[in-house]
C-alpha cells in the first residue's frame, strides 16, 4: 500500500482536467471595496478591483458592521468559548436568532457556523427524524445540500432543474404515504435564475411534502426588507424551512435556518452539525446583527446592485460577450472550457488588475466552465466599461468566440 | 403524514429522558475572563463565574487578540466575501496556514471553519481518496470524527479506549494489502485521559496504517511551544494528520489540519467542506495568528492552567466530591444522572451565581453524565475555594454520595 503514490495521483488527476486550483492570496481595503492589494507570485502587494466577490452589497465593509464588531470585541472578547450548550450561547446569539426569525416571518431561528454546515446539518438530521422520508431534490442543489442529504440516509429523487412537470411526476410515482421533502434554491449562484417557488409550494400542498429552500444567494438581496425571493413573493410563510448565510450579503460568516418552532428545537437538540461545535464568535453575531438591522431598513444597496448588474450584462451584451441569460445580480459569461476560464482570469489578473476568479468543475458541470461577476453598489459604470473592454481584447486574442451584439 | 406530530414526539422524548437541553444566555466580561452576565430568566443580566468554558488559557481576552482582530477589521472589513477558491484566500489565512504548519513540524495546514467541519471533511475524504480504505476509531472519538468516518463509506472497526491490545487485535484482523487509517484523540475532553500515541504510531508502522489525531483539546495548551500532546511526547512527525481547533485555547474559532504537503493538496482539492463555503472571516484569522504565535513563546499560561486543575482537583478530592482521575487541565465530577446533574447546575447557577454545564448524553455515554469544570490561569485559588464549599453544600442537601476524603 503506497499511500503517498495514491495522494500524487489525486493531484495529477486536476492537473490533467486543467483544474487543479491555485488561491489568489489577497486582502481588501476596507473602505475603498472593490479595490483590494494582490500577494501573488510574491512580488508585493500590488492594487486590484475585486469582481467575483460574494460580499454583495459591501456590507463586510459598512461602517455600522464594523462599529458593531468593535463594540463587541471590547465588551465580550475574541471568541464564544464554547458550544451552544456549553458557555457558548450568548446574548448576541439569541437576539440575532429572533432577529433572523422576524426578517422571515417565522416562529425561529437557528445559527450554524456556516451556511454549509447549515444545510449539512439540517438535511442530514431532518432525515433521521423523519424515518422513511424521502428527499426530491433540483438537480442544481448546492453541495452542502447534496452532502446534507446523503448524510441523511434517506431515498433521493432528483428532479431536472426547476423542472415543476417532473418533480411533479417523481412526487406521483413515491410512495403517498411516506414523508417527503423537496429541496431547492431561490437564486441558483452560478447561473442567476430563480425557482418558481409559489409552484413549487403548491405541488408540495397536493402530495403533503414539505419544503426547504436555500436563499444564500438572495437573502439581503430582495424583498422589501432584504428577506429573499421568499419575501420578495410572499411565499415564505408557505416555505417550511428558509436556510440562508450570513457570510455573503450580509458581509461576515455564518448560516442559519428558520422555521416553525418546534423544527427549531429538533435540529438544535438532534443535530450534530450544531451541538458539537464552538459557537460563531460573538463579534461575528454583533457585525450580522448590525448587517441584517441595516438590509431590514435601506433599500438603496438593493438598487444599486441591481442597477450595477443590469449595466454589466447590457455592457458585455452589446459587445458580443456570451453572458448568460441571468435573471439576478449574478453575471456569468460562458468559456466552456476549463484551461480557457482560467487564462482569461489569469491574463485579466496580471495585465489588467482585475480579480474574477475562473468556475470550474466541481462547482459547475463539465463543459460549462465560466467567469462569474457579481458587480455591486461599489462597482462603477466607469469600472465596468474598462472590464468590458478588457475582456474583447482578451476574446480577440485569444481567438474566442463573439456572439452577435445584442 | 403528520410531520408536527414526529417532531414534537422527538422533543418530548427528551423532556422523558431529562436532557432537554436549555442554553443559558450570557456576555462574558473581556479583561475580566472568568466574570460574565448572565440574562437568564429575562431579569436582567446577573454577574456570575463561568467554569465550563473551553476558552481555556481566556486568550479570547488577551490583549494581543483583541488588537490583532481590531487592526484587521479596520484594515481589510467584516468577512472575506468568499470561499478560498473564490475571492477568500486572505494573506491572513496563508499566513496562519504557514504558522500553524511550523508550530507542527508539519510541510502544511489547512484551515476549516471549525475543528467539527475539519475532522468531518478531512476524514469524510481521506476515506473516498483510499479506496477500501478501513478506519479504525477509538470507541470515545468526538461526534465530529464519528460523522467524517461515517461519511467518508469505508469499513469501520471500533476499538475499546485506548485499549493498544484491542487495536492490534483489530489489525492483524484485517485485510494485509488494504489502506488503513487510526483515528483518535490526543486529550479525551470528556475524561480529561491521554492517549499512548508513540505506542499507537509503532501499531501502525507495523501495518502500514496512517494515524490520524485530534489535538483539539491540547493545542496551545501541551508542549514547550502549544504544539499539543504530540509535542510534549516528541511524536509530531510520526502522526500522518494532526488536527485542532482555533476555537478553544486559542481563544477564537476555526479549525485545522497540518500534514505532508500532498495532503494538505488532497483534502484542499477534494473537500466539499473545504471547498464549497465562505472561508474563516479575516478578523478571526488575524486574532488566532497572534494567539498561537503568543502561546508558542509563552509558556505562564500553560503553567498556571496546570496549577489551577491540580488545586481543584485535590480540594474536590479533600472533600470527598467524586471527582474522576483525569491527568490533564479538565476536571471532570462525575453524578451518574442528567437529572440530577442538571439540578445541581441549576442550584449553582441560581444560587451561587457559578456556571457549570451539565454534560449529558450525547456528550457522555448514558450513566455517566457529570459537572465538567476546565479551570484556568484566570480562576483564583479563592474562587476554588468557593466552588468547593457550593458544591459539598448541594452534594450535603441532594443526598448525593460522598467519597472517602482524600
Ligand atoms: C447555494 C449555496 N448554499 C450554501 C452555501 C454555503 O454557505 P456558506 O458560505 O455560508 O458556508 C453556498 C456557498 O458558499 C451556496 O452557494
Ligand atoms: C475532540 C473534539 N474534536 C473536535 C471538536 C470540534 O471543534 P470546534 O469546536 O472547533 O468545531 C470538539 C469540540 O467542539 C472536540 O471536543
Amino acid at each position: 500500500m503506497n499511500y503517498q503514490h495514491i495522494f500524487t495521483q489525486a493531484i495529477e488527476r486536476l492537473h490533467g482536467e486543467g483544474r487543479y486550483r491555485v488561491f489568489i492570496d489577497i486582502l481588501r481595503n476596507k473602505g475603498a471595496f472593490p479595490n483590494a492589494r494582490c500577494f501573488a507570485h510574491h512580488n508585493g502587494p500590488k492594487p486590484i478591483t475585486v469582481w467575483c466577490s460574494n460580499d454583495y452589497l459591501a456590507m463586510g465593509q459598512h461602517p455600522s458592521v464594523i462599529a458593531a464588531m468593535e463594540e463587541a470585541l471590547h465588551d465580550v472578547g475574541a471568541g464564544s468559548g464554547g458550544t451552544r450548550n456549553i458557555g457558548g450561547n450568548t446574548h448576541y446569539h439569541v437576539d440575532l436568532e429572533a432577529e433572523l426569525a422576524d426578517l422571515h416571518g417565522k416562529e425561529g431561528a437557528l445559527l450554524f457556523t456556516s451556511g454549509y454546515v447549515s444545510n449539512e446539518a439540517t438535511l442530514g438530521t431532518l432525515g433521521k427524524i423523519l424515518p422513511g422520508c424521502i428527499i426530491f431534490s433540483d438537480e442544481l442543489n448546492h453541495a452542502s445540500m447534496i452532502a446534507g442529504i446523503r448524510n441523511s440516509g434517506c431515498e433521493k429523487r432528483v428532479f431536472r432543474h426547476n423542472d415543476l412537470a417532473h418533480l411533479r411526476e417523481l412526487l406521483a410515482a413515491a410512495d403517498p404515504d411516506a414523508p417527503k421533502l423537496i429541496a431547492f434554491e431561490s437564486v441558483y449562484s452560478m447561473d442567476g435564475d430563480i425557482a418558481p417557488i409559489a409552484a413549487i409550494c403548491d405541488i408540495a400542498d397536493e402530495y403533503n411534502a414539505l419544503t426547504y429552500c436555500d436563499e444564500v444567494h438572495a437573502v439581503g438581496m430582495y424583498g422589501p426588507r432584504g428577506g429573499g425571493i421568499t419575501e420578495r413573493d410572499e411565499v415564505a410563510h408557505r416555505v417550511t424551512i428558509l436556510e440562508g448565510t450570513l457570510g455573503k450579503a450580509f458581509g461576515v460568516m455564518g448560516g442559519y435556518i428558520a422555521a416553525d418552532q418546534v423544527i427549531i428545537d429538533v435540529i438544535r437538540s438532534y443535530a450534530p452539525g450544531f451541538i458539537f461545535t464552538t459557537s460563531l464568535s460573538p463579534v461575528l453575531v454583533a457585525g450580522v446583527l448590525a448587517a441584517v438591522r441595516h438590509l431590514k431598513g435601506s433599500q438603496i444597496e438593493r438598487d444599486q446592485q441591481q442597477a450595477a448588474a443590469a449595466f454589466l450584462k447590457a455592457e458585455m451584451a452589446a459587445n458580443g460577450l456570451p453572458v448568460m441569460p441571468s435573471v439576478t445580480h449574478i453575471v456569468p459569461l460562458m468559456v466552456g472550457d476549463p484551461v480557457k476560464a482560467k487564462r482569461i482570469s489569469d491574463i485579466l489578473l496580471a495585465e489588467y488588475g482585475i480579480y474574477v476568479q475562473p468556475i470550474n468543475f466541481p462547482t459547475v458541470p463539465r463543459g460549462t466552465e465560466r467567469l462569474r461577476f457579481t458587480p455591486g453598489p461599489s462597482h462603477s459604470e466607469e469600472m465596468m466599461r474598462e472590464l468590458v473592454v478588457a475582456l474583447v481584447e482578451i476574446w480577440d486574442r485569444l481567438e474566442l468566440e463573439f456572439r452577435e451584439a445584442a
